[in-house]
């Protein structure tokens, strides 16, 4: 008998819209967030689960559980450039769970909805064996302004925000009992809701996306839906000083394997044509963000990776699946 | 150290609230809806979480899960009397799990979906050791005719839809593999959006509630929310055919405390004035349903039951509470 470990993640999601297909075909789960026109806007609503047994590592606080699972929730609002409305979080307890745990649990919440000017709108509250979070984030956006994952055209620029290879940094420092910021940057992370409204009002961006599965794993995504390649160029990547600086003492850390692949980072991939990559380039510094050329759109349904040794491999999806075996 | 379990999910709700609204006064969790305005119309947002450790009993269909964290969602919409514009589905899923369940799943949700002219709009699947859903049910609703839990006024009248004690029944049916159509309420239960819809069009109801926690545990909810107190007749409740049968068969079940206290049901509890009472009725009966006065609501804050051999007594608050001891 086949389980679901035997299939993964996307093809379980793959089957499942087959299913809601069916009905509605113009239901599309290729995005991480679903889109419901009102009006002249879209309200933009995305969930997204954690438990122990995927996104806790031990020595992650609850105030931080809390933090992140707002967190990457919002992420999913800020890949469409939308402003988040509201956040709805479910919790699955065990009984055995500390009264001053749920509380700080639920002020990391809280406060990570208020730094990006949002609440906790409602939620729900439930035994469970182990803890379980469950987030939904509410968000709207004018429909002229709407970031889509489809609009990569050969010739584009592909470029990232802030830094990548943060959250593998955080969990190498997590279980080596390291504590030199990086943890922080695993547990707390900081979603890029306030670029991704600057990137939408710009309408300069052709496609965009989240790096939640790291690099590798987004790009083989973005391939499937815009038909088209990518080129990476190693020696471009934003890599985190904090995970440069760990390779230098343990050199089995493979900088370059977990800037790509790990994931976790919450940053925004867009692709644009080389002119308004200047502009934006260049506006973004507002933000404190910089804004990084890694590589561009080829025609060619492949996705290479020009190595720093200038030689150029298929760079393998190895970004992380859920589910799968 | 004191536990969650200490506390209890209504006083962990308050607790959460107070946190949440130190940033915003205007946060109001005591619905289990939150509202957004745009423009002259509510976006309704819902969310419930269920696990094999609270609502899903031994024998239910991997069918019969996906229709229900389907249609208890949608309740939560039918209760303000929304339209659905649609959900999403979060899965935690044990490694082992059959993608056969996956795909059975999967269509009793979009089913239940479908059934209310909706569908699952995206999701989430993830790894966990149990099985858990989280749905969240998305709504709209004119502003007008927004049907709040708020509004009860002494003198109202008090009554509900449809039967009560149908998924004590059900359960009863299941633990002792009797089958004979009660199982079918518990599992696959039948939110009233249609029946919220035109209670919130027809503007002649104060006060809105789903009896998911069974009537005692609404009532108290809604007499704190109202300052008002209630009065119910025992020989009104309007009880499940197949509760009273099969409590000539087992004298144990006690059909008075099951309708009062058990839940699932998933009817909606309304007050209103006589006069409207009569009208709601007679216009309900299109939607093959029946609307039965239970009770009044008084001044007086507490909550009574006028029994058959005609006491009055205190009515006590014996409704399902997660995680209490």
């Amino acid at each position: 008998m086949k389980t679901v470990s035997d299939i993964g993640e996307r093809e379980l999601i793959n089957l499942a819209k087959q299913i809601y297909q069916e009905h509605d075909e113009s239901i599309d789960l290729s995005d991480d967030c679903a889109t419901i026109p009102i009006n002249d806007e879209y309200v933009l609503a995305s969930t997204d689960m954690i438990s122990v047994k995927t996104h806790i590592p031990k020595g992650m606080s609850s105030w931080q559980i809390g933090w992140f699972i707002t967190a990457i929730n919002l992420s999913d609002i800020a890949a469409k450039g939308g402003h988040p409305i509201g956040i709805l979080l479910s919790l699955g307890l065990p009984k055995t769970f500390p009264k001053s745990s749920f509380l700080n649990l639920i002020k990391g919440a809280s406060s990570c909805a208020i730094h990006f000017n949002t609440s906790i709108i409602g939620g729900d509250t439930k035994e469970n064996d182990q803890l379980v979070l469950s987030g939904t984030a509410l968000g709207k956006i004018k429909k002229e302004y709407f970031l889509s994952r489809k609009g990569a055209v050969p010739g584009d620029i592909i470029a990232v925000t802030g830094r990548v290879g943060k959250a593998a940094a955080g969990l190498y420092e997590l279980q080596n009992n390291i504590k030199h910021g990086a943890i922080n940057e695993l547990c707390e992370p900081i979603p890029r809701v306030n670029e991704g409204i600057f990137f939408a009002e710009t309408k300069k961006v052709h496609c965009c996306m989240d790096l939640s599965d790291g690099i590798s794993a987004s790009l083989y995504q973005l391939a499937d839906l815009n038909n088209v390649g990518f080129q990476i160029e190693e020696d471009q990547l934003p890599v985190s000083n904090r995970l440069i600086e760990l390779a230098r003492t343990d050199t089995s850390l493979d900088v370059t394997h977990l800037s790509l692949h790990f994931g976790g980072d919450y940053e925004l991939l867009i692709t644009t044509s080389e002119e308004n990559f200047q502009y934006l380039k260049e506006e973004i510094k507002k933000y404190d963000v910089e804004l990084t050329k890694v590589g561009s759109v080829i025609e060619e349904k492949k996705i290479y990776i020009q190595t720093a040794k200038n030689t150029r491999l298929i760079l393998p999806n190895l970004g992380y699946e859920h589910l799968k075996n």
